[in-house]
């Protein structure tokens, strides 16, 4: 990091969002301050910080915000891209374009259909989310084949863009197995995403930022009243 | 554009998210095939160049299909930035930041507001609509203001990402006002964006790829029915 620089994450223990922030922090070997947020009494800080959204991650270096999670991973890794720190996104234009594709497919599809499967208000509706779900995860075992040419991760030998925005999931995809005795990436069916799940999570890096998995469980039940 | 180098988009006409493709085609004064799709009737080039959403816009560069507007968008920014061709994101990191922030606000607010607007289901629906593109608008003037520091555009003196970005939704914004009889961008609420929005506009490079606005209209009521 820059002589100087200074680096603040506003977040809140319990979002994806927030936690690809620190995962991208996390791989970068960057320090910073974690601020952690009430979500019921948000500090003025975050709602001056973040007035059009005023939600979490907002990361403000040097006093500067920047809001919008995968705008913060971007940005992250276009301001610390050199001096040895591992870059995020690829150098090629055409797997950028890919690395960017993947990353909004997590947003769009893969996210919606889990919290359609999750939170869905009638049997229904969970129904379908486990249905596009599992398309959703399947068309990602695909990607995962083509982004990675065999090594272990989307960005290749170690963590990309792509891994840090599906690993802002990984500790949900084991809440919502364990609470609805479901594998969303099933070894049978999906073995490349699955084995890729246990390697994401056993990183030190992701590791030293994941929440717990119980603590999550109970979260999850509380919303759900 | 280097020697060689087949540029392919296949599109369709009365697309907002083609338009902003083909605006980062013509304001980087890129040559290219444009393939209007029938989408009743997908040609088969789309359903393998983009086989996740099977969607226009698909940018095809050397044989090698790039999906998803902004992703299109940026990955032409990236491939023909130099040579004295513009560059649509800013230099700057923090700058690119905010411009990736505003464009992702053009997506999920202001497009679902006016989404709702024009094909909401029940009065109530439209008035919700109204309310929200309004609220949206305004948001965008403060943005306008920040990002262009009193130049012409978002970009500041020549058209950028957010320009190109918000610019496929101009002949939108003129068909809904001419058919609600409403001013989306009102020039004694939010000034500086109205007359951005003349002035992009009356761009050729803008001209030279903006659908017909009587032929909008009678596309747009003939999905009403």
């Amino acid at each position: 990091m820059a002589g100087g620089d200074e680096l603040k994450l506003l977040g809140f223990w319990g979002s994806p969002f927030v936690l690809r922030a620190r995962l991208a922090l996390s791989f970068k070997g960057l320090s910073y301050e974690y601020v952690e947020e009430d979500l019921k009494n948000k500090s003025e800080l975050l709602l001056q910080s973040n007035p059009v959204h005023k939600k979490v991650p907002v990361l403000i270096h040097n006093g500067k915000p920047v809001c919008e999670t995968q705008v913060i991973v971007q940005y992250l890794d276009e301001v610390y891209g050199a001096n040895g720190r591992p870059s995020l996104l690829p150098v090629d234009p055409y797997d950028r374009a890919m690395a960017r594709f993947w990353a909004a497919y997590i947003d769009d599809k893969l996210l919606s259909s889990l919290m359609m499967m999750s939170m869905g208000k009638t049997e229904e509706e969970k129904a379908e989310g486990r249905k596009q779900s599992s398309g959703a995860v399947e068309t990602l075992e695909g990607a995962l084949k083509e982004c990675s040419k065999g090594k272990p991760f989307f960005g290749g030998d170690s963590v990309g863009y792509v891994d840090v925005v599906l690993g802002g999931f990984v500790a949900w995809v084991r809440i919502i197995d364990r609470m609805t005795g479901l594998k969303i990436f099933d070894s049978s069916k999906t073995p490349i995403l699955a084995a890729w799940l246990e390697r994401f999570g056993s990183l030190d890096a992701a590791k030293a930022v994941m929440p717990d998995v119980q603590r999550l469980v109970e979260l999850s039940k509380m919303r759900q009243v």
